[in-house]
């Protein structure tokens, strides 16, 4: 198995993109991570994307965007795992690089979902969910979402505000991003005050709808052309690598407040990695509300059952803290167009190995990790990275 | 890079299962793949499917069929490439197992078409096509494959009884398939006679709307599990493998009337497998519409331009034909659940190759091509499998 290195990276802002259409957005992204690792014409294209068919009325993302970003011919496909659909997109082409299948290949995730009447987002969304058992039955994914926050909150005796500290830090890391849908700070107050979506989830509670793409270019660590981009802007190269995947309904799982994809997805990348939670420097994960961040660092071994919240309030997830996440914005306030956030993610890990995150550099990174999580937990898909001097 | 070996298949019959939802299909396929290759727990699932989040509302479909299959937890995504999507999740179950990164993958191609209104589905498969040039215009995917058709008759002079032999052979192989959904002959009458769809294609030009999943396991073709099922049912290893992809807009190729993608698939797939058209014994193509096997012999290398019908018309597509095609009845008569007939085409063959294809089979059958088309030929996706005694 060959050793699998991130030459390349691109991404559109995140927000409302009225002017331009999927395929746009696509291009854009994709063109900036090939110009950036000077790659002209990859051996592959794989799309991450939930929702074109839902909100656009479009399928067949794979050959649309290969032809549209000037890549007719080549080898492209779309991979789909609900909100982690980005990450098992460049999942595939890991694979593809590492096995030796093809020696140079890009991934885009894409989303576009602001030209829709909210209502009909809310319902494409709920496919992440089980059709039968949940959504069939009314249950919106944001509502299922409040129901694991309202029984956290419960078990655990946590109060509303303790989740506070996820989205203010966010917001606040977000301002130095200028990809960022929000980019503006938050106060406590606000948090505190805005409006209630499925209670107990607050808007700022919440992920926005919005549109975007991000692109990664993928090569062997030993190729010529990772050696360039190393001298060029600096390298990564991928230590780790798991998808695992759940029961959909949540119901259907052994403790609903236990990630166990995400714990299990986290172990396997560790293990590839030959790390432990201790070597991470930074860590994107799939705060799609303030509970799946507490969840999230709980399962992947950064927290105690139930204390998650306790590193948002101890100040521990800022860019200067033990375990700096959502350091560019998160899925909060850089925005999550649900199928692009899996390559957001790993190009903001990159950005932070290779010292490009700016005023939210997180300082001597050398190890990040990016988890994507798809529905509720039933998809979680986890990398370990690793910068290259 | 390692052979890869097909070690057990599965299917459901192809039909309208009013009584059974997409998780059951999938799991029936999956499990009687599992079950042929002896296997209990796979690597990893990648599941073929292009219509479930419009047709049903349910995306996500990677994490629910492995866990309604009894395989929760393992890695499991889904791969589009609207009509191409079974296909596709081979091509990207081949990648994994050839590169060393699996050692035994699942992949399975489902479709549930018929819980919806025709108008419903109709306006799903335009997916496939170009939502901005073409389907938003208020074009068909069949009324697009009616442009093509109409002009191919009049660029070669061809009249539609030309076609007819395509239909006649498809429905005449489908009455020795017990898993077909159409099982019985149909005459050169009845081609005429049949009500049209979208002049000049008619209801025996065109493929059904249905129900349906195949499954097939993959494995080194040395490993034990492969000695094993070689002993047992025979086995069958992967020649050839290719996905090239074109202008999803026809008016956007060099010539509608030639399919390039088909084309330069073919020729990969047949340069990898160190073959030519003529070591081919049968050929899986697909027949969505008779106008589509026209061009696929065409651009596949088994008829010159414009001289597809003709094959149809000398009986060399037939059982004991030079190029025997749709051996278990094809798209057209076997049914064409779309993002399962990937899998249905290639479990079909590893049938031919391995004696199993009952009143059909292919005398000597030693190499037998399987090739799936996404949309009106912009995703082309070409397998060469060959019989290993």
């Amino acid at each position: 198995m060959r050793d699998v290195a991130i030459i390349g990276i691109g991404q559109t802002p995140v927000g409302e993109h009225w002017e331009r259409s999927l395929r746009h957005l696509a291009h854009d992204a994709v063109q900036a991570a090939l110009e950036e690792a000077g790659v002209e014409r990859p051996d592959a294209l794989y799309v991450g994307n939930m929702l074109s068919g839902e909100l656009t009325g479009q399928e067949h993302l794979g050959a649309l965007i290969a032809d549209f970003a000037g890549l007719r011919g080549i080898e492209a496909v779309k991979i789909e795992a609900a909100c982690g659909s980005g990450a098992a997109a460049f999942r595939i082409g890991y694979i593809a690089v590492a096995g030796g299948l093809h020696d140079v290949v890009v991934v885009v995730g894409v989303e576009k979902m602001t030209d829709s009447p909210s209502e009909v987002i809310t319902s494409a969304l709920a496919m992440a969910a089980d059709q039968e058992y949940e959504a069939g039955q009314g249950v919106s994914f944001v509502a299922l979402n409040a129901l694991l926050m309202r029984r956290y909150m419960y078990e655990y005796d946590v109060p509303h505000d303790a989740f506070a500290g996820f989205a203010i830090n966010a917001h606040r890391n977000a301002a130095g991003n200028p990809n960022a849908m929000f980019q503006r700070p938050i106060t406590l107050e606000a948090y505190r005050q805005a409006p209630m979506i499925a209670d107990p989830i607050n808007l700022l509670d919440s992920s926005p709808i919005c549109d975007g793409a991000a692109a990664v270019v993928l090569a062997p660590a030993d190729s010529e052309l990772a050696r360039r981009a190393r001298q060029k802007h600096g390298l990564v190269r991928v230590m780790g690598s798991a998808i695992v995947t759940d029961s959909v309904a949540i119901h259907d799982r052994r403790d609903p407040l236990f990630l166990e994809a995400v714990f299990l997805s986290s172990q396997k990348a560790y293990a590839q990695a030959g790390v432990r939670p201790s070597d991470i420097d930074l860590f994107e994960l799939h705060d799609a509300f303030s509970i799946t961040a507490a969840l999230s660092l709980e399962a992947a071994g950064f927290a105690r059952r139930g204390k998650g919240t306790l590193l948002a309030m101890d100040g521990e997830i800022s860019i200067e803290g033990r375990i700096p996440i959502s350091t560019m914005g998160g899925l909060k306030a850089r925005g999550h167009p649900v199928g692009a956030t899996g390559i957001y993610q790993i190009v903001e890990v990159v950005q932070q190995l290779t010292g490009r995150a700016g005023p939210n550099q997180v300082q001597d990174a050398r190890i990040g990790m990016a988890q994507n999580v798809g529905g509720s937990g039933a998809t979680a898909i986890t990398h370990i990275l690793e910068a290259l001097d």
